[in-house]
């Protein structure tokens, strides 16, 4: 089945935002077995709207639309589509029971223009926003379907996962896919892709797609197939993952189903320390709350984070993490022997089961010829031990944060599993 | 001026490659007084590619047309060019002494495929690429100009910002366009939106377009206007900001200039800070190290900030900050009595001039009815004061903890600035 993607606002066009619904959806569309044929992005100019409209619907079947369902002025998606489809706005009290309700969850009674979040052309079945107060809006008209949506990326992915997926199953007849995602940390794309290129060669054969899809300091593996029988789809992509593992098997963290949440790191730590009933601190220089910062976005991570020292100014790593003086300025607030006495100091004032430690020049400036940007240092204290591993990153500042982050942590996770 | 972007390629489609070229094209014509009316994304496919083209032609003057140029069976653009403008594809003795040229840099000699790349429509001017070997071209017809340049983004950015710009300014004469953004925050959009409604109403008659800008706990508004006289234009604009502000100081942060960098509040915190050769602790509860890594993602920070302590549990509130037992047994952790206490207590712990503190209820669980989700209390503590407010945010728990962090960090900075 053919999809087009049309993507609405003036930023776009003027580059102040980058495109990245485009990008989110053309994958999850791909994964649930349709294509995508175009993606368009227009501005918020009710002509140029139409045409875009109009084109989209001649070439597809079910047409994707985001942006420019603000209750502000500039937002005209929603009288659009009314032209477009020749209807008029009506007002939808389930729509306005949803703003109401947001709006209390803040304290706050709903304004005029924020009533005007309710109206939504009379053709449409609404969808339900839970994130904003934006409805998402399906229009059937003949065979083809149209879906609008807000564009702002978190309630429009959150509108995808929870409704839009599952409308779009029930109307449309989509061949069966399976895809599973090999989670991966400490190895790049190209230096991957050499390690398993026979194995990889051997995937075309079976209809199975890979697709490297690499972010700051981890890399996933989607192995994509599909085709109507769906055990035997699931069997082949088992079976080929099992022969990766024996390739790779030292930089695998984790695996994502399909209907699965997105794991990262700091889910599978959070998860092995839950189960196992241990807690953590983190002692951070170069990272600067990062590290903190991922393990607290779970959900429950009071349960075995107990919290933090961000040791940014070498007189803070002596006052709060007792480091001497000498040894800091012997050895440099970058070494092995600074991050180890972090790492344990932290460990014991705490009293936790683990702690991870940070120390490291971010950049981009601070480098020298011994100890260029990118030089970090990580330590995990153990009950046993502390370990201190030394890494050359050498990327962008954010970059280094990232890749430090989640080194540590995938640091820690194998100490916990072993 | 109208111009059109059509970028090339499958992995745009599936989402595998987030399109960042068409923005960075967008930024740049803008900035050159010219308008992109529209950005599409078509596959690697001659039917669909040829489709495309003829569309952008009848709406545009300019055409600027990104991948397909690698020497590779699944790069059609160049056949694509020749059957779209009736011609055929001839051998360029300068491209391809640029190729053999840059092969020789790398010790290689042209292999037959690379010197594939020195074929071009007998009906285009060459651009020449310094970082690559796809040369760009330039194909006129009647008043409009097709370029094709290579998808490669550095490649790309090199061969714009080098000749292209410059090529355009040869043919067309261009328009200017003025933008400014105004940076706000602590208000939403449709509060916003009620706030400056005449003003807003206001601007159409000037020909300035106003568009909002909405990111979690923060909002910017751009002013955009376009003509032939800079000076006025910004003038105008200046104008509008200064009514803006008398009816919105309170919520404005900052400014972009058109040609300057994105300005966060982190950026203009750490600014600030710098300037005055002042310095900050920070101590976080709910917001779990976030609000220290966004001061520790401006390159330079360590000037300023010293570190802070993330006193996720109840204990360590006590331990580090001296918060006794029974103040939080009483008021709980989220209170302004506690938060009050973390911030006087990390400041004078620190030894700095500032010291920013958070303790809220992210959820998503974890409230009550007294203190929902969404609580919040941040406190900020200057050589005068500690002062503390409440918030009731009541979002997701990524939402909370951005929200707090973006709202802490504006209440820092309009103490600095007082």
């Amino acid at each position: 089945m053919l999809a087009e993607i049309i993507t609405i606002g003036d930023e776009l066009l003027i580059g102040q935002v980058v495109d990245t619904n485009s990008a989110w959806l053309g994958q999850v569309l791909s994964q649930n077995g349709i294509t995508v044929k175009q993606i368009t992005s227009v501005s918020d100019d009710q002509v140029h709207i139409l045409q875009a409209l109009a084109a989209a619907e001649e070439r597809a079947e079910l047409i994707l639309i985001t942006g420019g369902l603000g209750p502000t002025k500039d937002d005209i998606t929603k009288q659009t589509l009314c032209t477009y489809f020749n209807t008029s706005l009506v007002f939808n009290t389930e729509v306005l029971a949803d703003v109401e309700e947001r709006f209390a969850s803040f304290g706050k009674t709903v304004t005029p223009i924020n009533r005007k979040q309710a109206e939504v052309p009379a053709n449409c079945k609404v969808i339900r926003n839970k994130s904003g107060t934006a409805p998402g809006m399906w229009i059937d008209k003949g065979n083809k379907t149209f879906i609008s949506m807000p564009g702002v990326p978190f309630e429009m992915k959150a509108m995808v996962t929870n409704s839009v997926i599952a409308l779009i199953k029930e109307k449309f007849k989509l061949s069966f896919i399976y895809y599973k995602t090999v989670l991966t940390q400490g190895i790049g794309e190209s230096d991957m892709a050499e390690l398993i290129e026979k194995w990889e060669d051997s995937l075309a054969a079976l209809n199975i797609k890979l697709a490297y899809l690499p972010s700051i300091g981890t890399l996933r593996l989607r192995l994509t197939t599909h085709g109507d029988n769906e055990a035997m789809l699931r069997e082949l992509v088992t079976a080929k993952i099992t022969e990766l593992q024996a390739l790779a098997d030292n930089y695998i963290y984790g695996y994502e189903e399909m209907d699965g949440q997105k794991e990262t790191l700091q889910h599978i730590v959070g998860q092995l320390l839950l189960e196992s009933n241990q807690t953590l601190a983190i002692a951070e220089s170069c990272t600067g709350g990062f590290v903190s910062h991922l393990i607290t976005s779970i959900p429950g991570s009071s349960a075995y984070f107990k919290g933090g020292i961000i040791t940014y100014a070498n007189e803070i790593k002596t006052q709060e993490l007792s480091i001497p003086a000498a040894i800091i300025n012997q050895h440099g607030a970058v070494s092995s022997e600074v991050v180890e006495l972090m790492a344990k100091e932290i460990k014991n004032k705490f009293k936790t089961d683990y702690a991870i430690a940070t120390s490291g020049i971010a950049g981009p400036s601070g480098g020298s010829a011994e100890k260029p940007v990118g030089t970090i240092w990580i330590a995990i204290a153990t009950q046993q031990q502390v370990i201190t591993q030394k890494f050359l990153f050498g990327g962008t500042r954010e970059q280094n944060i990232e890749r430090t982050a989640q080194t540590a942590l995938n640091m820690l996770r194998k100490h916990i599993v072993k």
